[in-house]
């Protein structure tokens, strides 16, 4: 029995439905014939906010009690996860009480004060995270909506393989990044309960394969120092996510680090979809062969799309 | 009596059912706060060959007879009318010849290589470009399909709009950038259609603005030198785009080339979606004020995706 039930998902469905993006679904011919077989795309970086962490939000938000809203949410994050609650928090007036890194993306900061958030920035270290959110939850009464461990999130993160098998039917496999483990968990207990044959794979990268190991050493692995481009992947993953992966997960495969760039580049090239590295590493496996879907129907969630074009040196 | 009829593009439209993509439309809060109308934006990026080019290309290589298909197609073009072309006629089995300016972008030009055309390189003025089409014309026996003063193109063109009203309803206004006129003169033929009160704008680069200046004096101007980021307008108006214009057309606005990359850039970062500058011609406008769309439904074309990211210095 899943610490997560199919049910919660259901729930976390209904609770979004007209308050997040139906994302679209697309393919592409030049991948198809690349890959042999037939994929499917969750453009989740169309969501709100520009990341499937806004499934998660929303659902969190939508089900709080009077009370808990009137107090507030808070939460630790780099990035995506602090947009998503900021904003979902924002449409029901919560309050919201966001830890960052003092080194997030300055983008993404102002964009988290910009939907009314009020941000705290801390040193960059997990250990300071945790404690200035710990804080801050004290001196305000809020509730912790945690980015990927909380199991409310976890099944809105799931409500997205959802849509997609709605759209597809039945798929062989899904492939989804593995970060804090939040979206593959949802994804995992949702796509095993509506289409029981599929397989789900998680794509970590190499420079921050804490579940790959976790899994093979079938104990929680959370002192690492992550050194990905995948910035959306370099949290551990939780007790929540570690044990649902555990029981459910069907494979980790780890993705070299100098394959999440060209993958990335080749989806802005020829499917015109902006990504960020964090999605691309479930596109590479695919452009690389690293996974063989030869003949497969393979459904792949392209997470988010929230890229720092000045560090990329555009224009 | 416009030299093309609404009949014209209904039958484009079934000629291409099932062929084109029927593209996906988005909206954006965050553009809708900026400008205060409700913008429907139609997803031509997303298109095959990354460019609305491939409406009109297949539509007409669908209706030639059998002995125009065995005996081929030729066109000059820099980039999307000759990928467009190529991959409509390599799905057809018809034979296609490109003329192809010199300093065109190099992965345009393999693209079209890459779909089976035959490519001729030539000098690269408009002069030079038509000149040298001509010889292949002769020499093949191959049949022209001009990129925007073709009316089959034109027609093909114009099913852009008919599917984006079809799912917003009437609109107000529509927005399409002009470079040839071949989008914007099918584009203004069905809106005014299907929509009689709708005004539609064209949207012109400051630094190819023949459009503006030959409707202004009533004729067609074609000597002039092109100065315009947005390559995919370098190109004058033909004979009949500027009949169809002059006849229909509510305005040209001339958009100033400073506002084009902040524009392309906005949707990049803010849509999650990759357009070239040229498509960016018609969003600047919203971005800026310079078209007062307060409490307006408002249409954009957002016409191709076929950027060079080497040139953009990315990654």
């Amino acid at each position: 029995m899943s610490r997560l039930a199919w049910e919660e998902i259901a729930a976390a469905r209904e609770a979004i439905e007209g308050r997040a993006h139906e994302t679209p679904i697309m393919t592409s011919s030049t991948i198809d014939g690349r890959c042999g077989g037939r994929v499917f795309f969750k453009c989740e970086n169309l969501q709100r906010t520009g990341s499937f962490k806004f499934r998660g939000a929303m659902s969190t938000i939508v089900a709080l009690t009077e009370e808990a809203r009137s107090r507030g949410v808070y939460a630790h994050s780099s990035g995506n996860h602090a947009q998503a609650l900021a904003l979902a928090a924002k449409l029901h007036r919560v309050p919201a009480y966001l830890v960052m890194p003092e080194d997030s993306n300055r983008r993404k900061v102002e964009a988290t004060k910009g939907y009314g958030a009020q941000v705290t920035l801390c040193r960059p270290t997990y250990e300071d995270r945790r404690a200035t959110a710990e804080r801050v939850g004290v001196e305000t009464g809020a509730q912790l909506v945690h980015s990927h461990n909380d199991l409310r999130v976890i099944a809105g993160q799931g409500t997205a393989v959802c849509e997609l098998l709605d759209e597809t039917g039945d798929l062989d496999l899904v492939l989804a990044p593995v970060g804090g483990g939040g979206l593959l968990s949802g994804t995992v207990v949702a796509a095993k309960h509506l289409c029981p044959g599929v397989r789900v794979i998680g794509c970590e990268p190499a420079g921050a394969d804490d579940a790959y190991r976790s899994l093979q050493a079938g104990e929680l692995i959370t002192d690492f120092t992550p050194e990905t481009i995948a910035d959306g992947l370099r949290t551990p993953l939780g007790e929540n996510t570690f044990a649902i992966l555990s029981e459910l997960i069907d494979e980790i495969v780890v993705v070299p680090e100098e394959e999440i760039l060209p993958a990335m580049r080749f989806v802005w090239e020829r499917m015109k979809l902006v990504i960020e590295p964090s999605s691309a590493v479930a596109v590479a496996p695919l452009l690389t062969g690293q996974i063989d879907v030869t003949g497969l129907r393979i459904g792949v969630i392209l997470t988010g799309g929230n890229v720092d074009l000045d560090e990329l040196r555009l224009g």
